[in-house]
């Protein structure tokens, strides 16, 4: 395979080193990436082999990044690790940077996904110094054939200064065309409707272009992706999938579901893929998929026939899932489009088509309102990503975890949300292993019986059916009841006692 | 006039009282209304007096109550004070309908604005049961002229068993025309783009359509619209103009908004007035308006010609603003688009034009975290209307308030927010009369120091900043620090003291 077919940019080749020298300290610099998947193999390492020498020599060399989403150790972790990062966005999930947020090291904006484009392009965060993008070829036109995922490639290539390429030649060679880049977006007042109807329709064009002057390196690399660890569903996990297909289920049977269902968009995780392996047991067919990322389970269910397309920005595989895109590609290709992130996480998309979001989170609390990112209210855990896009525009919009963590330390239904990252009014549906709260249609007090009744933890439903009957008795008002002055008792008696049970 | 011009629906025409009768306890009820503009006049008296007298007799007579938004005191008001209704959605700002709510005594489901049409359609609510419709007139062909707020009455028409019409000959006849009902929505999986390009764009038909046979009556009425007071700007909210005012020039001069801005919304109330007051007096023209309501401001607006064109769903009006658009009618006629709400606040449209959001707010926290809707984190004031749709999907997201309230009692910017309705994720620029505080770009630590101090009242500042660095110093994750123990100590001390100055 020769992915760097374009002879005029034969003389642009050259090692991560080199391209990594035209990075420049205090520069805006956009990666590719999402999810493990599509990131620069080389070029960040060279970078902050840079940065590494530059602290040696009491120089800081720091750098913005702005990503997709997620990436790897060999770019989040090892530029963390000099501290070479000095604002990350929109969405990151390595140990070691998370670390230094949490540290209060490093300036972390967490953003909507189906925000970030379209900020760069307002001039919202500033100019975008230099893009640094994986690619799995370059045609002899010189036309860039994208990688394992899109995010926000489209974007940095049009909004940075310089584009650094590096070109992966152990990205399968049957990508080419399973892509679709929208090149019609705008600034307003020049919109225009984004004429997608299904979520299989291609819209735009196999490949993204860039005008060759702005090249300034090209890299040749032969890298994996990293992959994602897929654990094996649990059964916590398996009896959530059970509550949610016996929902949809429902929904179909009571006519507020075609038998198709809507297209389906799922989170990144084991529950979620816990949750697809479920509707793959289910008695759906002739399903669709409009989501992010294209993991194990969607995999499961496009070989299957179960999901006849799946639209998303990014694979996001484990070992063994990506040894099965690579082997069948060419009976994936065909059903499966990757799109740039601003597209998958449209608004105007996500409501037109009525999508099924089933997303992750950390906490819920008995009115319903959900924190997906902070850690007991203050520290980053990943990031929103794309479940508000999701959430606020779907045609129903679901909301996912155990009912317990950390063995039962932690209660993930809390009298009051630590951080809210989703309000009561964009949460229709929590799901626990317990069971399933349909919120629609309730108001506060009546969402808190049946989230207490159907989602919370036995061990911990009496504290809260206390906290929400003391709430009720006193002077507070009864729209949304709640006692200010205890109202994140567990969270600090978690961060005490290491325990949110009452002694 | 006689507003009534279809000989088909004569032999419907009835008193009030007799079409009220149609309406059965428990059942759903769709209500006009919008901002105190197009309610029915006659219609909830009728059914208050039938609520009474059941009171009498101890048999319980209530409905679930669903408009626009809010509507007036004759319809919200009277059936709260009768205890009738058991539901109400999905906004309202009346007194006693508030008081019952957080009493507990009536369930209030605050939704979204652009949500409500689409769930009902959905059947997320139930049936709707009766429809009782303000209409300006009826032609002879039986097409229903709008009143002076179209909100969901399509909705309300299409979803409804039977429909009740009140014909109010006060409202103008000139408002023939003025509307633009859009007939081309649909469920999922049969969206199609919504084909508005510009917020003057009439993209659907002037009046709404009632198949004759599901109409059971038709009251005449002649009752003016409930007024909107508007107070003088104050000395706060003029302050508060001037910095959205300068804001915006400073966009237009950095080149990251044109000379003729994006398309305005703005809430509604005396803040968000004073703004438009402001703008008439800066240096735009050429503008345009996308927004919910017009009120006094905008009329403003476009009489002077600072506003070319205004889209909304309803007239929100004080007695002088009536008395100028009843005069001049015609001059306006031409340049106002009254749509359906789910078109007015449309995620796929306010995203696609671009809006610039003005809204206001109880209080902020010192991250951007807004709190739209509940006193104190427990009792309802109005509800979150559709500042989300706006927030969520604007080109810029602003929200306005006083630095303090209550004689300076309560601060406006406190360390955590008591509820959620706009996360940081939607809040990008908060506007108080001491200053603006531009976030864009800000991770949640530098948009602490920017809140404090440019928004915070000076007497608050001190302590929130003690809080800040008290926070920092704690071992609490330092994405978004946080005293847990004591977030929300402001508020228990104005609850207990009535203040929340430290003493």
């Amino acid at each position: 395979m020769t992915p760097q077919r374009c002879a005029a940019l034969a003389d642009k080749v050259m090692s991560a080193d080199d391209a990594a020298a035209f990075i420049m300290p205090g520069e805006h610099v956009g990666m590719s990436g999402f999810t493990g998947a599509g990131h620069p193999k080389a070029v960040p390492g060279a970078l902050v082999r840079r940065m590494a020498e530059a602290k040696h020599r009491d120089k800081p060399f720091t750098v913005s990044v702005w990503t997709g989403a997620s990436t790897a150790p060999d770019l989040d972790g090892a530029l963390a690790a000099v501290d070479g990062i000095d604002l990350r966005m929109p969405y990151q999930s390595d140990p070691l940077t998370r670390a230094k947020i949490n540290a209060g090291l490093l300036d972390y904006l967490d953003v909507h996904l189906s925000h970030v484009a379209q900020m760069v392009w307002e001039g919202f965060f500033g100019d975008l110094d230099v893009a640094v993008i994986e690619v799995a070829g370059i045609t002899p036109d010189g036309l860039l054939i994208p990688s394992s995922s899109v995010g926000n490639n489209k974007t940095w290539i049009d909004q940075a200064e310089r584009v650094i390429l590096e070109v992966n030649s152990w990205q399968p060679a049957e990508l080419e065309g399973m892509h679709d880049i929208y090149y019609g977006t705008a600034l307003p007042p020049n919109r225009k409707p984004i004429p997608l109807l299904r979520a299989g329709d291609r819209i735009g064009e196999a490949y993204l272009r860039c005008p060759p002057e702005k090249i300034i390196a090209v890299v040749p690399t032969h890298a994996p992706d990293r992959n994602t660890s897929v654990k094996q569903p649990d059964v916590a996990s398996k009896l959530i999938a059970e509550h949610v297909v016996d929902f949809l289920a429902h929904e179909v049977k009571v006519g507020r579901l075609p038998d198709t269902l809507l297209p389906l968009q799922s989170g990144v995780g084991n529950i979620a893929n816990a949750v697809l392996t479920g509707l793959d047991a289910g008695p759906f067919g002739a399903l669709t998929a409009y989501t992010e990322v294209i993991q194990d389970g969607m995999l499961q269910l496009l070989r299957s026939g179960t999901v006849c397309v799946a639209s998303a920005t990014a694979f996001s595989l484990s070992d063994s899932g990506m040894a099965e895109l690579r082997a069948n590609i060419a009976g994936y290709r065909d059903r499966i489009v990757l799109r740039p992130q601003e597209i998958s996480n449209h608004p105007e998309l996500i409501r037109r088509l009525g999508c099924l979001a089933m997303n992750g989170m950390i906490e819920a609390d008995i009115y319903g309102n959900v924190n997906s990112t902070h850690i007991m209210g203050t520290s980053m855990q990943n990031g929103i990503g794309g479940s508000g896009d999701f959430a606020r525009n779907a045609y129903i919009s679901m909301f996912l975890t155990p009912s317990t963590a950390k063995n039962g330390a932690i209660s993930c239904i809390v009298p009051m949300a630590s951080h809210v990252d989703h309000t009561e009014h964009d949460v229709q549906v929590i799901v626990t292993e317990q069971g399933l709260a349909d919120l629609r249609g309730l108001a506060p007090r009546r969402r808190a019986k049946k989230i207490i009744e159907h989602c919370a933890h036995p061990d911990y439903r009496p504290a809260l059916q206390d906290y929400f009957d003391r709430a009720m008795a006193s002077p507070c008002g009864k729209q949304t009841p709640h006692l200010l002055g205890e109202a994140f008792a567990w969270h600090t008696r978690y961060l005490q006692d290491g325990s949110m049970r009452h002694r």
